[in-house]
């Protein structure tokens, strides 16, 4: 027997309605299993559906279920101290002497038991989760080597599964050198590309392939190396580009039709022009541009002009962006980077789903999508990005199964 | 029976204990009635209070129950639409004549009904006790006559009892002139001082009076006659000063022995010595730099050298920080402004009680205070600060009634 969902706005983020939004009032959601089977005004719904039992949807409005395409929510230890420190004046270098800054992570990855990157994962994930996430991405790249980039891979399955969210896993072993590769960044690619990758790709455990290709990162020779051996095992890439500065790293990951480059602060009118002819989407990470007080902003009318796709996204992560809030994501990519309201929610939408190459499974309300929906106690979709810190989510459909809070 | 809650450690932020946060590690607190009749480190525990059974405190960090000592929270309507439009490049003129900005706040809050302000409120006031917030300051100011002044007090003291939150309400008739008043800001400020202000002290529902000092609010004129219509009335004064330009508000905030001047990102040594001097707080409201997207950042260590107490609020208001999260305040603090984490949490505590005239019944965790106390679920109490967009309050004891959340 199908579910039928009433009493609700429904904001389909789908052009095909032709509306902001694509915005349906009054509207009706038939689900059937795990999928949407129809959706449209209450007063179109075909007659055969009129005899199910309605689920009153509160006077809700129905978004597809949220996405955050880019994280790296699996990690051990927490950074709150560094923070602290660096507050009370100490300087970068000598919180690095100190065994801070990413490496520390590496060692707490290395260290924490499977079972506790599960947990502390799942709980990231769980509020993730409150805010309406349905379909999460998960990066590795604090092993840096094989076994602990497996660990990390099978708890972001493991902790998604717990907290009840779709995942997409992202090998980023080239996300920095391990320290046991000091001044060796060429052996670690060859370790990345000739054992680590093909292992955990034979295993199931990756669905797409990153890297950081920066100044402080990989060289676009050594990225290069990387998505070869992606290709060579079927996979998708995606890419840390041009956060730091312009290395062409946004036109590289088109060249290898990745499905996003992300950060891209400085792309410029090249790598937006590749990246459109590529399908390769932004994502913006404002979550990062405020807790480093970036100042340089993505091109957005770039890609305005261009027609790259934005996604937005937390980057999870405890030493640049340690937020669990994707809902406060859209209120700083409004803010920081003055997308409108309606660009914010299609960049954890529809544009996040591109990003992940999820589409048309996730992303949009549409029959034939799963059923994953958010349901939002607001008056209309922008009151999504214009409140801050603020989570209205009364209600989630996680393949077909609704739940509303009490 | 007293109430003694174990298993905790206890950020008092109290100097007596003479550690960062005075926190005392593997901490008992005894709750007798309303007030903390004991605390310290359990194993000092006094023999009389042994047979007590405890509460397990479940490893959590105890801290003063919050305070936001800065809110327009009681309003009508919301502005979601407004802020869309703007990304949308309507400007500002426009929204004007539109009929949008402060005057349709001040249009819907009069339309507003007493039951419809207390809902919306309460609403809003919940987040904010879901973080632990105890103590909340509330402004009048969408009124502008006195039916409505009286409205959205009224509303503030049912609110917060509704939310199970301290109140002290706040008459800020001198928000902006308005519209019958246009051009005649004088006579509206004799309608404040002779009519709204007497009336409404005399009927009790007023602890401290406000005037928004600035280019385009009052002069400083004005809020004399203002601060001295307060004086008649034995009313303790606060300032919106020196937000926008340097007016000297914080200098004449101090004259009048205010409890704080609020904003402040143009005050200057004399302003900061002068408020020194009167033993006036300094209120940082981040979440309006924000939104409003400032650039002039509250003068820090003019205050750290004269040691001007300095609280941090959400400002929460429709239409400059449409926030009710005080801990994403406390994140904002430290990256916009640069306070450390110890700092911005004694902004939210203690020196926000101070701002309130409310020390020391609120803002510390000492023997003979209100036992109000928010748990948090974290490592160091610098994490309520590192983290972003998340709430770890698992926990709450209001006037010496303890939940945990299951």
């Amino acid at each position: 027997m199908p579910n039928l969902i009433t009493h609700i706005s429904a904001a389909t983020m789908s052009p095909s309605h032709g509306s902001a939004y694509g915005a349906i009032h009054d509207a009706a959601i038939v689900i059937d299993g795990e999928r949407i089977a129809w959706l449209g005004p209450r007063d179109q719904l075909p007659a055969h559906y009129h005899n199910i039992e309605a689920i009153d949807g509160r006077g809700t409005w129905a978004l597809p279920g949220l996405i955050d395409c880019h994280t790296h929510i699996v990690y051990g230890g927490m950074r709150a101290g560094e923070f602290e420190k660096r507050l009370q004046g100490v300087s970068y270098e000598e919180i690095a002497r100190q065994g801070g800054g990413i490496r520390s992570t590496v060692t707490m990855t290395r260290e924490a038991s499977l079972e506790e990157l599960i947990d502390t994962a799942a709980d990231r994930l769980a509020e993730l989760r409150r805010e309406g996430v349905t379909l999460v991405e998960i990066k590795s790249g604090y092993g840096l080597n094989l076994e602990t980039e497996r660990k990390q891979l099978i708890a972001a399955g493991k902790a998604a599964q717990r907290a009840r969210i779709d995942v997409r896993r992202t090998f980023l072993g080239a996300h920095t050198i391990p320290p046991e590769y000091d001044g060796r960044a060429d052996d670690y690619i060859d370790l990345v590309c000739n054992e680590i990758l093909p292992t955990l790709a034979a295993e199931g455990l990756i669905d797409a392939v990153d890297a950081f290709c920066e100044t402080i990162g990989f060289t676009p020779a050594q990225t290069r190396r990387v998505f070869e051996a992606a290709r060579i095992h079927d996979l998708p890439v995606k890419l840390h580009a041009d956060q730091i500065t312009n290395s062409g790293g946004a036109a590289l990951a088109a060249e290898f039709d990745a499905l996003s480059a992300d950060h891209v602060e400085f792309c410029d009118e090249s790598g937006a022009r590749a990246m459109a002819a590529h399908g390769t989407a932004a994502v913006l990470l404002p979550g990062a541009f405020y807790f480093l007080r970036e100042n340089q902003k993505p091109p957005i009318d770039l890609f305005r002009r261009h027609k790259v796709a934005m996604a937005v996204s937390t980057d999870s992560n405890p030493g640049s962006s340690p937020t669990t809030s994707l809902l406060l994501m859209l209120s700083m990519a409004c803010t920081f980077f003055r997308l409108t309201p309606e660009e914010a929610i299609n960049g954890i939408t529809t544009a996040a789903a591109q990003a992940l190459g999820a589409a048309p499974e996730h992303g949009t309300l549409t029959p034939g999508a799963l059923a994953n929906i958010a349901f939002f106690k607001i008056t209309q979709p922008a009151e999504l990005a214009y409140r801050i810190g603020h989570n209205p989510c009364v209600g989630r459909c996680y393949r077909g199964k609704v739940e509303f809070e009490e």
